[in-house]
């Protein structure tokens, strides 16, 4: 049975997450669906990189999919685009992969992207891509404060109370805050995150922007490891996860 | 009766156009019904520099309001924003406005910018802000062509048939083409545009872009003044109305 690597990208809006549940439309069951005609009929088993949760956007997740007939690459992303319709979420490309080759186990890297939309008017164009914060953020002391997190932690202060992962210890290579015009941006790395880790994180950081804490403050929250003494959750709308990395160079169209 | 300037931002998507009209909702009605309260009630008057078609969006479409009520430019700003809501149409700045200063007749300057999504994969973020082009487009080439039309001429051929302007001459100043990763975005500036003039520019590029028209050709139509000989009007989804300008400079807050 041959395995396929996807590039998504999607709108993250009216989905319950990428993840199937039985209380509304995720982005897997889109794929699952525009995919069973080339599976005989049955529905196609899908996995993930990142299970990104109601409401967050992707430029570039990456799926494999694994489905009995054998397509050519430009084919089988043409057939998902135009099943998949009408739905905010598109195959911009794809190769084939080895039968061992996991999105989810296979990724060495995940990186997404935060925007707050940071002026006092609402946000029109970007409804449900940004956070809108109407308050001055500083963005320099956010930044100041989010290179004390760098490098390889016990994140439990940072993780959702849901969070099904075995320990919190994870490594955090990138996590840049700057302002662009009207936006402050933050970009973050690691191999892999916690459950709503990237949401916490950029909810304290803001509220060192804020003023209403120091830039120690995330810093001491990290080390405290009390989920309950960190920022809010940032809102799902400004979050997109941008890609994920692969020691193995797949041949994509 | 003060006047005020408007800096507003808006998605075009659900919208007839910026103009009041019968058969829908425009961004002018959203505006105008925000603004009645602190008008005595009465709708009041908004004029903008430009009448966006149904679909086009803004993100600094300039406007002028008066209003019965002397208000701090700050206040009216979080007014109009509260009372438009949910609409994706938002007062970004607000300045006070002399009375004979007019949104329309004030301008000595538009800005357009133009985004086509070129590559196989339909948009799915970018849904309804992309025009999409599968095809191959040599951005180069639309550019070369697109030099070609700049300066003052009659631009009968790349008018809409419903025009209403007295006369086709226009001094066209930027029409800028260039390839930005999977996308071609269009940057122009005139001192004004006719109707549908962005549109039927690009969408004639468009023919040279891939292969089908030589480089000389947008100029020859326009040398042609026949506006059927044009390439296609290019859809509304892509065109944002960047920016007016005037020779007065205004205290936006």
């Amino acid at each position: 049975m041959p395995r396929y690597a996807l590039l998504l990208e999607y709108d993250g809006t009216p989905f319950v997450g990428w993840q199937r549940q039985i209380n509304g439309l995720s982005i897997q069951q889109v794929l699952e669906e525009a995919g069973a005609p080339l599976n005989g009929g049955e529905l196609p088993e899908t996995v993930a990189s990142g299970r990104t949760d109601a409401g967050v956007h992707a430029e570039g997740q990456v799926v494999h999919i694994d489905l009995a007939l054998d397509l050519p690459p430009e084919r089988l992303r043409e057939a998902l685009n135009t099943r998949s319709r009408p739905h905010p979420v598109s195959v911009v490309s794809v190769a084939r992969a080895p039968a061992e080759w996991s999105a989810r186990f296979s990724a060495q890297g995940r990186a997404y992207r935060y925007r707050i939309l940071n002026r006092r008017a609402r946000p029109a164009l970007d409804l449900g891509r940004v956070w809108h914060v109407p308050q001055a953020l500083d963005a320099g002391a956010m930044h100041a404060a989010a290179q004390m997190l760098l490098g390889r932690h016990d994140f439990s202060a940072y993780r959702a109370a849901t969070c099904q992962a075995k320990h919190a210890l994870r490594t955090l290579d990138q996590l840049d805050v700057a302002r662009l015009g009207d936006e402050v941006v933050i970009h973050t790395a690691a191999r892999s995150f916690l459950h709503h880790q990237v949401r916490n994180m950029v909810g304290t950081l803001v509220e060192v922007g804020l003023g209403r804490k120091p830039v120690t403050w995330p810093r001491q929250v990290l080390e405290g490891g009390d989920r309950t003494r960190a920022g809010q959750t940032a809102p799902a709308d400004g979050l997109t996860f941008l890609r994920a990395e692969y020691p193995e160079a797949l041949d994509w169209c």
